[in-house]
């Protein structure tokens, strides 16, 4: 089978690295068009990002460095590149304003390309899905509706959510799942710097130190579940009402992998903890059933270990794309306290978008 | 005045060399006494100390470098020094088995010696008062009480509590002092490595990682503050019922100050956020009026910046004394939330102890 | 065919734990036996060494995890399990005093087991060669005489060098092959904390600060290398006569990856920068030409950027077995300056050993 | 007697911050006057800069908060200051490019102010000397040449030389001024984050790695000794011959103190390691006979620990301003090893600035 050709905008950023490396040797897809800034067009991608490279050990296939980069605003280069065979749909990298963000996912979306973004800009737009492949598949139902209301013919764009929340939303979907309801979450989460992108916190802020702040990013802990955990009613994913969350944001000197401490309140039914860790441990989903190639054999990983998970040892579980949890135990104010980490760049950015890209060509959506 | 010579027990430890470090040139009190390990006993401070001495750029007084190091568990040594007149009471920050640090404490005080102790061995004897001097100075009041029921004529026993829950108890008496009832605390500390004492954690296990355990003291950090808050009834220090306690303890890669984030909820009445940081702002307890060496002039400090309190910026407050207090904002699922930060060896260990000795020995127990 | 089981002493510490993670799906070797301290002995692999499980994401075959553990010191456990068709030969990773180790390898070889060791014990023996496979394969021409002498018949030891040492002396020797003279090197290594084993330095030495210490190191750095670079003369290895070398070690606080700084003397002849270059990107030697599983591509990768190598993104290049070295530039004072890296637990310890065990079984040493 | 007003160019930057923290109770100046970029100008120093303070605990006296910030661009400031007497003279701690400093900084000297730079722009201006207060005090007599020649009447410009060769410059000086030649120095090494400014290095750079490149910082650390050792001939300073040296700069994750690893080639007459650090240890210079404020007790301070000087716990030695010398061993390769350590941002920078103003008051250059 020929592997479907793919873009990556803002392929010299963080996340576009780390889309490029482990798209290297994917079974679907092949990278064979990078667009970044005006600044990188027209450079080969070796030229444009070898110096930044920053993707942990993980290269992209050979091919990628020779690639020249193209100028993302320049829509007449994705189309050309579509012409010719190399560019049937995009990820979206994009580092730059929110509008901007905005604006241009639209523009290729009108044009024909499904989007399948990492940025923020469309998390909030109703009948744009924001994607856990493991929690909500069923939200690519609004693709139809979107296209529809926007005349877009083969086009659409599905987000996925903010690296931060994805320690502790497949966990606490598993216990809804499992029938259990989650009234009240306050989760603190240690945060490593790479989810700011490059460059990022300065060392001075980060080396024997802890900044217990990071701009928006409660806001976004806090919601962005809700809308995961929600229904399509009519034209709209309209939010779930539970759980209520409050998030403390911290940044630590980490170089990958989010972790979050939790506590959480269900309603007048609580699971044991067996139970919590046996939902946890035979927890499995669509991607799971259909063996999606970025798929984890597992999505929640249960260490019993006193002492885990920690950044450090468990991000790279399951290809970075599994969430582990640990310290399963009961909360003295609360019913419940975990542990949950997972990799901010793989399932939190790029391997979550891969994921969901898979999704969408098993669903149709992409071909 | 002449000085009161005072004696140290673990002299050679990460907390023993912080006293040693505080001290030099308090006005009050002197070091003329250094007690360890049978391992030290015999040498120089200089020769059992310097090479392992991590107390900052904080140094001892000179002449302590000359002192001979005693044999902590050979109490006649004490009793000789006191003889001549170098040795009126002592601090303990004895690391041995919680056992033996409990009879060996109870040996000095039965010999006469008040006993200021660092360790947790004593934090649950009832007649043992746990003293954070601005939140409960008037527990002192039990030490007569443990004396007769001990039959101990000068020497007494009383404790600090531990350090990770420095950070937020005295910001949460001090709204329990200004009248408002506080119900439920979930808190998540990123403690630093200087609380293991030395050598403590592994640098395997705190480079570009973060653990989130650490044994024994969730525990700690739950029940202590409860004693702390508590009264005296009978002959015994009665546990306050409130506020419940959830905590969530993380080792992170900094070398000194622990940080809390907190999200606490009031009982019926709630202050606004002004008047939370009025309170704090405002909060002047025993050891201020006092004017007490150690006491911070401020015992919290109330940041406004977006991302502070931070370890590295804000431990070293006023001597490491003070608090610092930031991020004061509504929770999502309880009332308040904050973050707290102290320094865990000087108000969580050294300085909290000599601020609890400058108490005393206003109060006329040591002299 | 099938695979050749092995034992690996010392399985539980870190370098064990290393060979276990490395052999998985090994073409030719496969972990059978597994033997540790006496504490160990008697448990699952699983229950001796899950909980300070420290190789990184990389992980032993599952059946390893229930091999029961055996006391490194009971030979006869091992001579019965190469009568079980468990353990062919050992890998050497050993944690204890350096008198016990010389002996304890000494009697493995005695019983008949080829014993391929990553201790220092038998480094300075004269009859045992200490490899580096693509600079000394040839030394091992002296186990038959080393067998001789000892009236061993199939067992014997060989040892690698120390990990230090890696970063710099297949670079210097690709010169030497290639016909230079190497008078002089001055070398300051930053070193990570992994080589000091677990659990290592402790937290407070290695956050925010360097240590311009590791004892012993200094002189292995400078004596090794004249013994790989040596010959065989009668009974024994005789040293090169140069370079002299004089190490500046420093511990840094890095998980893994050893940088080194060279400064380096020609003879009378010098080398261009750019033959330097080409002599490095081209070197290749017996383990490249019999593509031994584990020998790298390319020994020695020439980073051509600025700022690289770093041990971050440079230390896996190649499964963490090639050398990587930049900033080739010419010395001040000598003639040439560069910056050496390797992975120290792979390529400067059990990476290093198994190449030398797939050496030794083309040889026909071990079968 | 009442303080000299002292201007601070640049300081709302890490440097300016550093001078501010410690003049704060300096005995002969006082802060008057703060100029920055025109972004800041127009703000009180608090809300130019409170929000980036990051100069350690130290901060300035309670009155510099309040002053309004200059364009330092604005020359016409400075002087009506000058008139109003609040700005005697100015340190530069400009941070822009080297042409536009290398102007500014003559533009004040033509206005009449003395100006202690800390800037490289005017480092190798013939005519501009190089302080080390302690190395060549006596290269201030060519101030007067410096006016003569550029028709300038009270101002002038002295600047001090790199962070990075502080802590091998006066050791060697020290021997060099015990009648011992030296010829040659291969020097490594490991510099502190804050030596770039803020924010300097990224984190993800710093985190588990080091950075074995500092752009323009060896062609430094290897021409700005020879200056410093040189001597006045005519109205220009020429260089030393020797010593020759090379080095290799490295980045570490440190957040003060830079460490350097010497080898060192002595002349024809080779001192003992005693003598080496006898003269070290006895070595004082004119700024320890001035008793000048800020001057170390000793500048050289010799460490026997096997382990030391480290930068965590020996930047702060006597106030930041010691050079801290350990390790004094044989090289095998030259004649000496040594580990020099020194904090950056104090003796380095700022401190080592406030020190030449001391030194150029005592010489009446300021006044």
């Amino acid at each position: 089978m020929a592997k479907i050709p793919v873009g990556v905008l803002g392929a010299t950023g963080m996340v576009g690295q780390q889309y490029l490396a482990l798209l290297a040797n994917h079974p679907w897809f092949e990278v064979r068009y990078a667009a970044a800034s005006p600044r990188s067009a027209g450079k080969t991608y070796r030229d444009a990002a070898a110096g930044r490279w920053n993707a942990g050990a993980g290269l992209p296939q050979d091919s990628v460095w020779d690639l020249v980069v193209k100028d993302a605003n320049d829509i007449s280069q994705a189309v050309k590149a579509r012409e010719e065979g190399t560019c049937a749909f995009v990820f979206s990298a994009l580092e730059m304003g929110k509008d901007e963000i905005r604006q241009l996912e639209e523009t290729y979306a009108a044009a024909g390309f499904p989007v399948i973004s990492n940025a923020s800009a469309h998390r909030w737009t109703a009948d744009v899905p924001m994607l856990i492949a493991e929690v909500n598949p069923g939200h690519t139902d609004i693709i139809p509706l979107q296209q529809k209301a926007r005349r877009w013919d083969r086009g659409f764009i599905v987000v996925k959510p903010n690296c931060s929340i994805q320690s502790y939303t497949t966990p606490v979907y598993a216990l809804i799942a499992a029938g259990y309801d989650v009234k009240r979450i306050i989760v603190s989460t240690l945060q490593a710097v790479s989810g700011a992108g490059y460059p990022g916190p300065a060392s001075l802020d980060m080396l024997d130190n802890v900044v217990p702040y990071i701009g928006g990013e409660e806001e976004k802990s806090e919601a962005e579940p809700l809308k995961i955990l929600g229904s399509i009613q009519g034209n709209a994913i309209v939010n779930a009402e539970r759980p209520a969350v409050s998030a403390h944001c911290n940044r630590v000197p980490v170089t990958d992998g989010h972790t979050a401490c939790v506590s959480l309140e269900f309603g007048a039914e609580k699971p044991s903890l067996d139970e919590v860790k046996r939902i946890w441990g035979d927890f499995r989903a669509l991607p799971q059933e259909l063996k999606l190639p970025m798929a984890p054999e597992r999505p929640i990983i249960v260490r019993e270990e006193e002492n885990r998970p920690q950044p450090r040892k468990d991000r790279d579980a399951d290809k970075g794309m599994a969430v582990s949890v640990g310290r399963v135990r009961p909360c003295k104010v609360f019913d419940l306290r975990f542990v949950g980490l997972s990799h901010n760049t793989i399932r939190g950015a790029a391997g979550g978008g891969i994921l969901n890209a898979e999704l969408l060509k098993h669903q149709g959506y992409i071909s």
